[in-house]
């Protein structure tokens, strides 16, 4: 089965401990090792996700021999944030929407705020 | 197995059919017959696509018990667009290296050209 790029994107994004390694080299390279330090997780069970991270091009490991730091690769998120942009109209509307409807309440409280104190 | 939602939605948009079915909803509200027409496909494949989407909430059915139009609903979407954000200064940089490497090749051209001209 061959997957377009896009897919193998998403696909990689989708697990929250290698979103969490991608988030870890926004500070900067970092070995297997130190990756793996803040999950409970073994080295191979860690090796599998930079792997999975590896094919999609969301990483790239140096080439030395012993200590194979991990680097952010950003190119397919970029594509990703491209991809979203196409529906911006969509989230905004949203937005707007939910904005609309909390203005309509907030008038709905004054005129029952101003109706109370008539009464009173 | 709990999944958190952006997983979820990841999940979700890793498959060209689920992602063709969104991009066919930006035009307006559809039904499974509707949606399934540009795919070879039938409709309970559809259906499944349709309901891993709307298991993430990036669609939701309308309650018409015969025609249930299906709407697009980006939410999740804006989600997916506010995690790329965190990584936006890493598509710049390497977008910057990327133009400031074609500068670097125009200018190597243009001294290459000089040169020529000079031995002519």
């Amino acid at each position: 089965m061959t997957t377009d790029h896009l897919s193998t994107t998403f696909a990689a994004l989708a697990d929250p401990t290698r979103r969490a390694i991608l988030a870890r080299l926004v500070a900067g390279d970092a070995s297997v090792t130190e990756l793996a330090e803040p999950f409970e997780m073994s080295l191979p069970a860690i090796s599998k996700h930079l792997n999975v991270l590896e094919r999609a091009g969301l990483i790239a490991r140096g080439r030395e021999a012993q200590w194979r730091p991990c680097r952010l690769e950003a190119g397919p998120l970029k594509d990703v944030a491209d991809w979203t942009e196409h529906y911006r109209r969509f989230f905004e509307q949203s937005f707007d929407r939910l904005h609309d409807y909390m203005r309509e309440l907030k008038d709905k409280e004054k005129k029952h705020g101003r109706k109370r104190n008539q009464s009173r």
